[in-house]
């Protein structure tokens, strides 16, 4: 098949009546198909339904602590251990959250809002017109919390390996620019892993902020899709990276058993080096006495070691990669004709598939396919404020769906795209 | 026996020999007792040992909804209804959070400062002098979270009812004074059960700060110490006394099932009226996608209702009786002969006794007692900044040692209060 720009206005009106049958076919059908949040499905969630079954042999930690009890703030150092060892890093720089990674995200801003960080001039919320870095698109819920926390959210483009780095360099010059939040390894949604001179620019740069932070989300960290370690996304650990360039308090990392054990009913982290957790403790030992440590003790003993984690994430890869791949089959099979239009993510992990439409008709293509039946998120809402500036990314979630879904909703999504493109193009003849 | 004041300086000479002797006799045994904080014992524990087999039924709630995913932020309906019933309110008034009570004290009083409340002219962390009222004696940790937030606190005497509402009346004349810490039943450490008087009172009064709020924390609602429901504590629903007059916003109501199931791996909730709730919501949405469901459900199945909660808190009483009975009992046996240099509460309910001992030697006891192997809770700890101005309360806290170690460690108290009343005595004659 030739790619649309080749084609005559009589041959683009011709496939225009083609695709408008197709589609108005699919309306027929009165879909209800979701592909918009990534959720893990429930035969992922099965997987760990026999995880409270561990508390059998009691509720004491390895050195006799009762986990029914007050106490442990920063969580139990068997959980500790096996995050650090996920992570790269040190369990003392650990301190474990309840239910929601998110949350920690939100309460260490709020601590910085308050308190100020242990770096900081003054606390950020008297700082007027500060700002923080949104590689776009990105996470929506990472972009609200620092919008309704009053910061002017600035765009940083992403590259194949990353943010754009030279634009991240020139930003921060700015004393404004107090952070930057990241996702580095199959980020959301474009699957995309931050590459080694990234981390590396990140860690090294000169901030006009002293108490410049990154909030560095590993929400993905052991979210492969293939068996195959070679095709496993690697990052350095951030902590030491930052140190080694002479700026130890600079990363906030964060991580959580959302989807591996049970999505805001599993366990979440946060890292850091010792000035900030010290810091952050003398606020964390006045909000609360400790986290559920019986689910600490549930999920160390359920999945006690890295391996174990790694074994169980195979499974749930073994459940996520055939709705992955439906999405890329049937997007490379309606589209793969004309790919100057038109492009796709194939990550090797996470959650999203990104699908960048032809320019100005994401809007469109949304609303046409919730006129089918189809569901998808907002077009814009991987970007800060909602607005994606070229009305292209399209976050397609296809782990909740079953394939047969998947494969009906990523169809009316092609045929969509293509009816918008083909009216862009005639638009010009 | 005589009361010391009737004795003579020889005889008080001769009695603090004697109270020395067995002081030393004391210190002889090499005693380590902890009597410092309200932590549930093992046995009690042990009676939630088996919650989890409750989700053997699955994960589901009534409504088909699955606990195990993402989803439903205010907490699943059953256990809002059970928390409501036993509050006596709404559950469509309440936000169930995880494990902790206090986190949500926190992160209620970090939105005003950040964001303000709904009827704020401004921001809490923008009110310079801000002010909060403290009860006193209270609980420390409220105390801490006002002092973090750069509160000045301000000390409330508390009378056998309550807070003294004719202080209280006046100090809400200025505008800076924001809020009130308030345990109504079963108050910490005094275990007193606020009068209806003082609720209504608390509802009623005209504060100068048009964004006043009550900081209910009904830690102890359903932790009776006896069978008997007439001595049970009984408060009116304060979120509707407060609507009767016309104050709907003033209060945030918190409670937890820390000290019902497992300490800091329960659940907990606020509940406020409903422009409190749409406010907080806008930030606790925010903040994070859900709390732990799969926790909520097998709570809701474990203990069903509110009188499954009742029955349930019985065998917690079973427990707990004989331990504030030998504190009682050492107390009268010790101490009853003079009651006029000290006194201390017997409450019906809650975690604590509060043992006024003669005006100035707390902090002496606890230092002695420390030597005799005896950890109390720091003398002054229940007060605002740590500092009890007579220099006479302290906090009991009978619940974790076992009857026969409370009875050693409140005769070693006993005696101490002994020892440092003759003292005090003697000075003036």
């Amino acid at each position: 098949m030739k790619g649309y720009r080749e084609l005559t206005k009589e041959e683009l009106i011709k496939e225009r009546a083609e695709l408008n049958e197709r589609y108005e076919k699919c309306k027929a059908l009165n879909l209800t198909l979701d592909m918009t949040r990534g959720k893990p499905s429930p035969v992922q969630l099965d997987l760990s339904n026999d995880i409270y079954d561990t508390l059998k042999d009691g509720f004491k930690t390895a050195k006799n602590e009762d986990t029914r009890n007050y106490g442990i703030a920063p969580g139990i150092e068997e959980i500790r251990a096996i995050f650090a060892d996920i992570l790269g890093t040190d369990k003392d720089n650990l301190f474990m959250g309840n239910s929601s990674s998110l949350n920690q995200m939100y309460d260490a801003m709020m601590r910085s809002m308050v308190f100020g960080e242990v770096d900081s001039p003054k606390p950020w919320a008297q700082v007027e017109g500060r700002k923080w870095l949104c590689p776009a698109p990105g996470y929506d819920r990472h972009f609200r919390v620092t919008e309704t926390l009053g910061f002017e959210l600035i765009a940083v483009p992403m590259n194949e390996d990353g943010p754009d780095m030279d634009v991240v360099e020139g930003l921060v010059k700015d004393e404004k620019v107090k952070g930057i939040w990241c996702v580095p390894c199959y980020s959301n949604p474009d699957g995309i892993v931050y590459s080694e001179e990234v981390c590396e620019r990140l860690a090294k740069m000169e901030t006009a902020a002293s108490d410049f932070r990154i909030y560095w989300d590993n929400a993905y960290v052991v979210h492969h899709l293939y068996e195959d370690r070679n095709t496993w996304g690697k990052l350095p650990d951030m902590l030491s990276l930052c140190e080694s360039f002479g700026h130890a308090n600079r990363v906030y990392e964060f991580a959580s058993s959302s989807k591996i054990t049970f999505a805001g009913g599993g366990i979440s982290c946060f890292a850091t080096n010792k000035d900030n957790l010290t810091w952050a403790k003398k606020f964390l030992n006045t909000q609360a006495i400790c986290t559920n440590k019986v689910n600490q003790l549930a999920h160390s003993r359920f999945l006690p070691d890295k391996e174990a984690v790694y074994a169980h994430m195979m499974k749930h890869a073994a459940i996520l990669r055939p709705k992955f791949e439906a999405c890329f089959n049937v997007l490379e099979e309606e589209l793969g004709f004309a790919k100057s239009l038109w492009k796709w993510t194939t990550p090797n992990g996470g959650y999203f598939v990104s699908f960048y439409a032809f320019p100005g008709t994401a809007t469109k293509i949304v609303s046409m396919c919730k006129d089918a039946g189809v569901a998808l998120t907002p077009a814009g809402a991987s970007y800060p404020y909602g607005k994606d500036p070229a009305d292209s990314n399209i976050r397609l979630a296809p782990s909740f769906p079953v394939v047969e879904d998947i494969e009906k909703a990523v169809s009316i999504l092609a045929i969509c795209a293509k009816i918008t493109a083909v009216d862009k193009l005639l638009e010009d003849r």
